[in-house]
């Protein structure tokens, strides 16, 4: 039987499926806050040991994810709110007094839910040739780190793993750390396009759009990986999935559960779901992660 | 309960439904080849009556599907040999001897499976403003008709429906008949992209990506309307319902009809399923959308 | 002899040939104004007979330029304020209390430094369609008047003349008053990308770089008709003769008139200058003039 | 006395000037073929001693450029005639039997006139990830090297030296040799869109839209490096030094030759000068090199 395998990027979303018995998830911690004032769900998971990380299903790392679900709407002030807290955790996440960080826009720009990460280098403040030049980015910028950036394509583009650029890229220019920002799939069509995920453990080969067969971690980069994504897709499959899953859950499921690997077909793999305004979603997502990435290293 | 209704742009799938039974289907008329060698297989669909139009939930008037699942592939002489056949059913639908064509490209170019209707007229050569400039519009084009080009947008970007933007051109510039190009939805997967309907009756309220309210019709802007589609997307509700009616068929029906009506979320309305190489593909379908109207009015 | 002709699109360029001799222009009034806060130096030219309008080449109308050197950095809270002028002054040309705006931005969106006016419609808060199915474009806009907008193209993509296409949609959705934004020519290279005209005569047969042939003006429109622009190019020609004129001065001009035709080849009319960093300076200063526009119909 | 500089990327026009005076240069070999039926005019400029480099202000190397008048037209079949001829140069240029070979686009993607790199990439046929995976790129492909991609964005965009970025990706994924496509600045605006030139000395530190500081060369990539460029803009204070330099001629030149400096003001040194049909031009010429390309690595 096909056994259909229900994919996310986020892992607070695999760490629900234990929530409903309640259980402590060992080498996992979880810790949640929410700001009734900004409509904000915080969840920090940290995942401390390998038998953490097989529960998981993601590597040992820390991962912060923001739910604001006011985010879909077309708002300034909110987008600010949600841009200054994501640098807040975004310096947490990084070394201590970098001094000079590449920020890495993965995806593909002609495909709009793929957008993100091109998008997001567009809006960003680039200082590193001020800095090499001028000795500094511009008034009050003392101290601040210098920002490289590449939009390094997709491999049907380049005919190059994105890994490998990245290495070639990173031995030649020597940041200290790299930011990737990368378009994430959900499992649940309500976290989409208002959920941001930061990580320290970069990122892995992915269930998005676009797909990296190389991990663009610490291990494989040399240098600390901050990943931050949002998911704007959510796998075709996965919509089936769920759907059949509530049905069978009122119906007995012995004698049907073979049924399942039939009913979503290889060819569903191949495609995703996306709302129909995604256009105008990702511009406005885009804008707050540079500006939450720009705050960062202004001062 | 809740109804899920599946809805297709292709005339050729509401047919379908009849075709198990193998009944006649009154006032409406169905013809079918195919050819072998080039794979295609053409269907043409005639609605003569109010109650065959009702059948068949779409307007009277003649349908033309050409399914060729080559399509899909990046190979420049099959595209051509498409484009040949388009312009052959084309030039029927078109009255005899047109003097000057409106060719409109519908649809949003921010929205990668939406973009057709612009891709195409970006192919186009207009012709309209060379004639009444020059008298004609280059060596070997005497006798060929004016054409002229529009990308209305949706009307999130305009704030007016493209059926007013239409009536006001066509009354101003009064060309004598309207090709009306979009990216339409399909009920099944495989049809993606590799499917061309024409139709003389235009464009319905669609059930594609972008959601025109008014009709684009012979009615409502006075000339003939010939409507060329491609499906592009599947509504992410139909995706959904086909499994589950898979998985019924399988069971007892009667005890959980009702389950159906929940498990297809409105929010899924507004969600579309498309596959993740949809870029290449909108590339290479308008170019051959495009040369099918070049060849048509280039002698 | 070839007369070379400067052309520009800035009224108060042509005013200045008449200040050197410091000669009161019948049938032109011109008033001016420095303010130093903002380095903001506003010049209102009305030409209000048919001999003023033949002295300054430009019909009888109001003209207001704003020349603002600092808009040429990237500074967004010059760029509000700057917004905010703008908007004091549209007010102004626009009749009182319109109830419906059409704007539209003329340009090709595919040469850099003309695509200014499309850009400038890509952050428009369009209403129209809102206030139609709702009676209000949401909270706090009550009053405000419906907005829609179009971006034409040009004719070599349309095969249209701009002026057939709006004449048609304003017929059909009937507008009281429209906006035309447009990228201009200037003839002073200093002048690019930091002077903002606006007009209430509309828009003449321009010397910016796409060429229309028919004015958009109340007569041509039957409807008021503002112009907004900046110079974004200075033709190719016009530096030649500048430079040119500067080294005839410091010599007798008598015998070496003629060679100033030969001078400007006719391949130089096709041609255009523009600064380097075009691409960004019109990502700014489109969102300028759209927050302008915004602001003026947002209360 | 500010000295203006007339520049030019192509290294016909510096072998110019020597020409008039029908003087061998000492050091460099040239030679001209002129094919009347394709109306295509061939120079080969042989740079073989530090003392010709010095005279022709170009390195060592070999250049090749070919001249063809009716490229500015949009004729398919010609455009495959020189696509052709440029595959046939290019595979001489090359090593013999490359395994792998990196293909950049230089330039700036959102200004028309630099976009001809990245447009070329956008056209060309990427293998290595093919080849890689499945041993071969597809029927027929037998023997041909692997192709990768690479646009770099310019610094502004990415903070980066693109020769920074590309020695690390070469470190990398370790092609053979590397193709860089790039816009050029021609002294003549007659040559412009219609002249290609080949060379095997790589890029050097250049005069067209973008600037960048470090060479492309096999000194500094370390692999043999072959250019492409087409010249699409011409400085605009070129245009102002040649209006005035014919001037300059008919009249005695001792008395005036210290104006020429303040002529041409240090304002134009940042603005270039570009055909008004640019946007047209630039997607042609950039399909034509991707077929030359695409063509010499088919087989």
């Amino acid at each position: 039987m096909n056994q259909y395998k229900v994919r996310t990027d986020l892992v607070m979303e695999n760490g629900e499926k234990y929530e409903k018995d309640n259980v402590e998830i060992p080498g996992v911690k979880i810790r949640k806050h929410y700001n009734k004032v900004k409509d904000l769900r915080t969840t920090w998971v940290k995942i401390e040991t390998e038998h953490g990380a097989h529960l998981m299903e993601k590597p040992i790392g820390t991962y912060i994810t923001m739910e604001a679900p006011s985010m879909t709407a077309d708002d300034d002030d909110y987008h600010r709110e949600i841009s200054v807290e994501l640098s807040r955790h975004l310096k947490k996440l990084l070394p201590a007094h970098p001094n000079s960080v590449l920020v890495v826009g993965l995806g593909n720009q002609e495909i709009t839910p793929d957008a993100l990460g091109p998008d997001v280098i567009n809006n960003l403040h680039i200082t590193r040739h001020l800095v090499r030049e001028y000795g500094y980015a511009g008034p009050g910028t003392k101290g601040a780190p210098m920002i490289s950036a590449l939009v390094p394509g997709v491999m049907a583009q380049t005919g190059m793993e994105t890994m490998e650029i990245l290495q070639g890229v990173i031995a030649k220019t020597k940041p200290d750390s790299v930011i990737v920002i990368d378009a994430l799939a959900a499992r649940n069509t309500k976290r989409l396009n208002c959920t941001i995920q930061l990580t320290d453990t970069g990122i892995s080969p992915g269930s998005g759009v676009g797909n990296y067969r190389c991990a663009l971690t610490k291990e494989t980069l040399g240098i600390p990986v901050i990943g931050i994504g949002i998911p704007t897709v959510v796998d075709a499959g996965t919509i089936v999935h769920d759907a059949v899953s509530n049905l069978l859950e009122a119906l007995e499921e012995s004698e049907i559960q073979e049924f399942l690997g039939e009913i979503i077909s290889p060819s569903l793999m191949s495609m995703f779901v996306t709302p129909k305004d995604i256009d105008e979603t990702i511009k406005r997502l885009s804008y707050t992660i540079s500006e939450g990435i720009n705050m960062t290293f202004s001062s």
